[in-house]
């Protein structure tokens, strides 16, 4: 189980990978994103990608699910305020094997809750041919395992 | 149909509406976020939110669904290199009723392709009480309606 002091700068987590599978990566985007080169095979072939592409929004979410698994679930996360940066890098496409990567930049005790902690992260997925496709610097919230001292 | 000569600085798109339906909602964090507090109804209750919310990625699927039919839609849209800043501001939950608005902050037309431009803007998600949930700072590629000439 992973606490707030548990987390020091330089610290890397590998996440996992996931393979992205058409089917579900179109009915994403038919919902959220549909945009021609995200849904409509042909479309997307006369696009300036060329062919079809996933929503970055389904990239985050793939990248979202490694985190819980290989992280998050054991952990005493409480959310999080926001993400800093977000690069889609890459376009990713159906059959792609994206790997999740997490390295520590900073960590910072609450100053208003004793029991809780801030990381500031940088993460990362890269393809199969180990090309990043996405990149993310944003923060996590996490309890301590011993709240702090009053100073 | 909107291409990167129509938008400038200050204006300000009104993106429709999107009520939170907690099947869909927990659905997609089980899928992709399964956090206790996205997913199981009573670990929510003794979380730190005290009630079950959304994935903070299920929100901004939500926002891109009206940012496509909204706007995107009817453009030129080549896609979006990233996003620079992310805030999940307050949380959002069943029945809550989201509104998407999307400012343009800034237009650069591209230095390498003369059909091609970025537009940087600023999107909210504000819900039913007029609180703000989710505050994004991004781009945009359009097309130019008419290639830049030769500097």
């Amino acid at each position: 189980m992973y606490f707030f002091e548990d987390f020091a700068p330089g610290q890397v987590y590998e996440l996992g990978f996931v393979q992205v599978h058409e089917e579900e990566m179109v009915a994403f985007a038919r919902r959220f994103d549909p945009q021609p080169f995200h849904v409509d095979r042909q479309a997307a072939a006369s696009s300036s990608y060329g062919r079809l592409i996933a929503s970055g929004w389904y990239t985050c979410s793939l990248f979202m699910r490694l985190y819980v698994d290989g992280l998050l679930r054991n952990s005493s996360s409480h959310g999080s305020p926001g993400v800093e940066d977000l690069r889609w890098l890459h376009p990713v496409e159906p059959g792609d094997v994206l790997s999740g990567h997490f390295e520590v930049l900073k960590t910072r005790p609450s100053s208003r809750r004793p029991n809780r902690g801030t990381v500031l992260f940088s993460s990362e997925m890269t393809n199969q041919d180990d090309v990043a496709v996405l990149r993310m610097r944003g923060r996590g919230l996490f309890g301590r395992r011993s709240p702090a001292r009053p100073m």
